[in-house]
């Protein structure tokens, strides 16, 4: 929810995020021509800044070129007609015109510009004057947590409180939308945190204290103290290995994934090929992980099958639920306002990932412009659990005992975003079955409210939370994460479909049953037709295409099946966060294919009005059967704070499977071998 | 759904099953002493046939012992208050009684026996003469299926059709009940199949024959061959990995787990000792693995703090949506009519579980009384799938890089049911933040239906199911598990509090914001109170303590959280299965602890009439806040079947968490420590 970007700046230089040096040859830089689908390279980035800065668009302002920021640079990829009609083209055919997009700042106006990197000129520029905002920088972030730290009523109330400046670390936070009419600046607030003996700086807020910062002119536009309560204490906070303190447990024996032969994928560019599965491995500073042109390979028809053309977090909404002056507009857009690439950190190898993983690094335009390299953003690896693909014990036949056993391997693609005090773990998993799964794991650190209480008995009025330690309330909160799924099942033109399980009553006395359910397949015609809360009535929600059929004539389609309980939004449909973020209305709609609807709560969510979301692009209800559709699923967290969450809370997971029903002609994993098994060496005869 | 006890008899000499010698010193023969919640050990078994042998039952008739025989035999555990007590005595405190309970047929009928293993006595006997029968034996199922080979009418069948008799092997199935109020006859039914070039005999029905034997008489009673339609072909439906014919794939390269240093828990007899848990293990024969005791070590308070006092699958009810002749009946409940721990069968190692697992043996009584082994019936391993317990990265301090990331290690205890043609993986995994995880993996082989079609399009009547193959109808159908959970949170006495999440509205402009959801606790006084269907409102399920709190003052509790969707039966509730199967119009129920209460579905689930069921115990509506408890939640899936589920079904799965919810002052993993690397062996210096 918070923006975790105090001191970036410092800690460019410093430790990890290093400056990308054009010259430098990467492992994984990509390979001559590239992919149409591959996220913007660096020396793309730097010719991305070099056309703006000299573009009549910034030559004609009498303006120092530090004023004109790069809030958002990525690729425009090719429109799917053209990329399609590429991929089904020969291999030595020209590459589709190459795009970037990017928004920027420049003179207090946000510009949209287009830019053809292949010409090296601007195709497209214009002024977007709505009263939303795009995504924040990292480092105008960074700059406005530091304003409080020398701004004198602030200082002030420091030491009203008996408070070290230099043990304080502010936090930016959107400010929200809430009704106003006439266009707002540009700001955001600034909450302050306490150190003093902990890194845990979210749960020791400086409850009461609220700092807006106009970020155009990076200034305090407003200040307020209004309530002081105790700060929450240090003690119990800290969760760096080497901090903690005993008793510790539980401990556990060593343990590690082992591949003797290396791992059994192949990465051509970010073309990732592995088992029956290939795919495109894409990054967007606010998306993140970007999956593109997921095709199985179909063993009884050896051809590869088109199965998604492109899934990604679209949004990430986690509206708070306390009302009162210092948390009503808690309200984040974690994509559309603080990017969720932008706050993808660097894995940890052997931690954040097996010890069989390969790490791949991934790039953003700083606000410069200038290409900043995020170091083992990504990590993809061969996941191997013990699980069981498919089994069957056979004792049924006279003299013999059967038993086939696949094991499940699958791979996955794991990135990390910390927005701030959260950490979400992103997962897509690929089975060699033909399911994609996709999984979200939420740990860090709650966004939690500094409070006089110290035992729940006192609490006198609504607190809104969980007294989750002395002083501190876990809010009460959601998490929406809208997963954009252009699914492709065998081609473009798809259905969805609810398989609605309807119970029969038995009428003639034909049995001696009284019920029993049956399917009924209900196409959904329009937009209106397909929105669902998932969970309300028995259904089987599936994508088909209409077009095509299995040689036993059933529709080929994809299934979606929900892994936690679905959780649309309890806020009031007249709620303005409820406003911008209306995805979270349904679990799922469906919408055509358009090029322009890739964030499903607008292009612009800082400062939002709802005027750009998917409820808005569905009041045409336009025809979605046998049209190229795309999904948007909401994998939804209603967060009631434990105090087990507190310090750091242990995982928690969600996530939905898509699942091929009546995809293939029969379980395509029939004729799987078993991996060759793995002996630790002996050591008296090397191994390799 | 069907039994897999065809010719089991050839293979208990055959191949797996043997005999456990009562002279052997097993490994897993439990220490000395042993733990009043041990399963039966073999020794007993024999006691048990010994003493209901010689005793004035068996001996007042004129019968030959071979008529008597034993349906099910297994502990009798101490009353609970007598286990507690016992618990919390010195550790040099004498056992609780020990006692087995029997049931037996003899001369037609069924007695209920309980047995005295310290003093070698029988304490009650009784006469059942209701309506309903025991488990079957997987002996009288075995010879039950060979009855059709030598029957001439059968045999008649099969000229007329065309078909090689040593090519059939018959499968036996439970009849069911339908309103009926006379009492039923002890039968089955027997429906064959025909092997000839496959060893996956589910899908080859010979349809439309079926064969009734009364299990009382070992003799066929009735005879239909109402149908002929095609055998389906054998073309496709081979599985084993050497008989599988090319193309091959997809291939993955060789993975495995290594921990070097071994297993890092501790089996103290069946006790097993893990990280922060403790729990013990048992296997029934009706119900397959038990857990008991589980109890997690609270680092805080430096003690063990009980959270589950017995948990196991208490019913799988696997109802068939065809109501026509040949398949109305189908309404299996493979707990009480075929047993889920006796079609438990042994695990492979390397496949059904991984390299770092250990094997343990499960006993049983076969239908002599006489003690039957199932080698490496459970498997217990440490499981580490690469995922994280929990993170943070820090970047908002000045001059610091905080990253903190714990791999998830996990425990898994796991079994595998093959109740004929379907395979259910069952694990417990124990994780070290708090949560235990019920899981359940389908896999196997669908029951299906010969049928003439070829081809969806000449499909002209209602199918009740999906064309997954040539003349092959996968039927739809229910699985439904239903787990009971007797949590003990910190002691017995317990509540059901549903957290329900409310929408406020703000009415007096205090908050720019127009909604909030907040939570409203409500403790379920009595039964009623507390069955839901899930899903249909936002509500955490927390099972609280309300006699303990948290220094803070919170409840301490657990809560319920569905992994897959929630499924309540769609059959009519005046149905003859809904009412044998009543528990599954509610996915959760909640009862007040009853130690005679341990079946969903009733003790006597063979020929069932909904007695004894959940939905009768809870007419009484028992006052259930501040109780010992018992939870039973119903995994539940409403299956469609697909062509990828032909011809062995790649594994869906579905389970629950019970997660610590203000049970522990904090995250219980905090101070854990990150394993020890470790490292593929550098063979140049050999390790150890």
């Amino acid at each position: 929810m918070a923006p975790p970007f105090t001191q970036l700046l410092l800690l460019l230089q410093l430790l990890l995020i290093t400056l990308f040096t054009l010259t430098s040859s990467s492992p994984h830089h990509q390979h001559r021509g590239g992919h149409p689908l591959d996220s913007i390279t660096p020396s793309e980035f730097a010719q991305v800044r070099s056309i703006i800065l000299s573009s009549r668009l910034a030559s004609n302002h009498h303006h120092h070129h530090h004023n004109l920021t790069f809030q958002y640079v990525g690729l425009d990829p090719p429109p799917k007609p053209t990329l399609l009609s590429w991929l089904s083209s020969s291999p030595t055919s020209s590459l589709p015109p190459r795009r970037a997009f990017a928004i920027i700042r420049f003179d207090k106006q946000t510009f949209e510009i287009t830019i053809d990197l292949s010409t090296n000129t601007i195709v497209f520029d214009q002024l977007y004057n709505g009263p939303e905002y795009p995504l924040f920088t990292g480092e105008e972030q960074a700059e406005a947590t530091l304003l409080p730290l020398s701004y004198p009523p602030f200082l002030e109330s420091l030491r009203k409180r008996g408070l070290k400046v230099e043990e304080v670390v502010c936090v930016t936070y959107s400010v929200g939308w809430f009704g106003g009419r006439a266009k707002a600046k540009r700001e955001m607030k600034a909450l302050c945190f306490y150190l003093n003996g902990t890194v845990n700086l979210y749960v020791r807020p400086l409850e009461g204290i609220t700092v807006v910062v106009d970020l155009d002119v990076m200034e305090i536009s407003r200040y307020y103290d209004r309530i002081t309560v105790p700060v929450p204490k240090a003690d119990g906070t800290e969760f760096r290995t080497f901090n903690v303190e005993p008793p510790f447990g539980p401990n556990v024996n060593g343990v590690t994934i082992v591949q003797p032969d290396g791992p059994g994928f192949v990465m051509d560019g970010h073309i990732i090929r592995w088992a029956n599965w290939n795919f495109h491995l894409g990054f967007d500073v606010r998306a993140g992980v970007i999956i593109s042109l997921a095709s199985i390979f179909d063993v009884q028809k050896q051809e590869f099958r088109r199965v998604l053309y492109k899934a990604y977090v679209s949004e990430l909404f986690v509206p708070y639920m306390d009302p009162t002056e210092e948390w009503y507009y808690k309200t984040f857009f974690d994509a559309g306002e603080f990017g969720f690439g932008l706050c993808t950190l660097p894995l940890e190898p052997l931690r954040d990932c097996p010890a069989n993983a390969v790490f791949i690094d991934a790039f953003y335009a700083g606000q410069d412009g200038k290409p900043l390299q995020i170091p083992n953003a990504l990590c993809v690896f061969e996941r191997y659990a013990g699980d069981v693909m498919w089994r069957h014990t056979e004792t049924g036949i006279p003299g013999q005992f059967i038993r086939e056993v696949r094991p499940e391997v699958t791979l996955v693609v794991r990135m990390v975003s910390t927005v701030g005090n959260y950490d979400y773990i992103i997962d897509w998993e690929f089975k060699q079955s033909g399911s994609i799964v996709a999984k979200v794991g939420l740990s860090g650190i709650l966004e939690v409210k500094g409070t006089a209480y110290t035992h729940t008995d006192k609490i006198n009025e609504e607190a809104f939370g969980t007294l989750i330690a002395e002083n501190t309330l876990g809010i009460y909160h959601d998490h929406f994460l809208s997963y954009h799924i252009d699914l492709d099942i065998d081609g473009e033109a798809n259905s969805f479909v609810k398989n609605k399980l309807v119970t029969k009553r038995v009428k003639d006395n034909s049995s001696l049953r009284k019920s029993y359910w049956t399917v009924e397949k209900v196409t959904a015609r329009t937009e209106s037709e397909a929105n669902i809360k998932v969970g309300t009535e028995a259904a089987e929600l599936v994508v088909v295409n209409p077009n095509k059929k299995t040689k036993l004539g059933n529709p080929i389609g994809y299934r979606l099946i929900p892994r936690s309980p679905p959780a649309s939004s309890l806020l009031s449909d007249d709620d303005y966060p409820q406003i911008r973020g209306a995805f979270t209305k349904y679990d799922l709609w469906v919408t055509p294919y358009n090029n322009s609807e890739k964030w499903v709560a607008g292009l612009y969510a800082d400062q939002s009005r709802g005027d750009d979301t998917i409820a808005t692009w569905s009041e045409r209800d336009r025809e979605i059967e046998n049209k190229d559709i795309v999904l948007w699923y909401t994998v939804g967290f209603h967060h009631v704070p434990s105090q087990e969450d507190f310090p750091v809370m242990p995982t928690l997971s969600g996530g939905f499977e898509l699942r091929p029903t009546n995809f293939f002609e029969a379980n395509p994993v029939l004729n799987s071998r078993v991996p060759m098994p793995v002996n630790w060496p002996n050591c008296t005869s090397p191994h390799k």
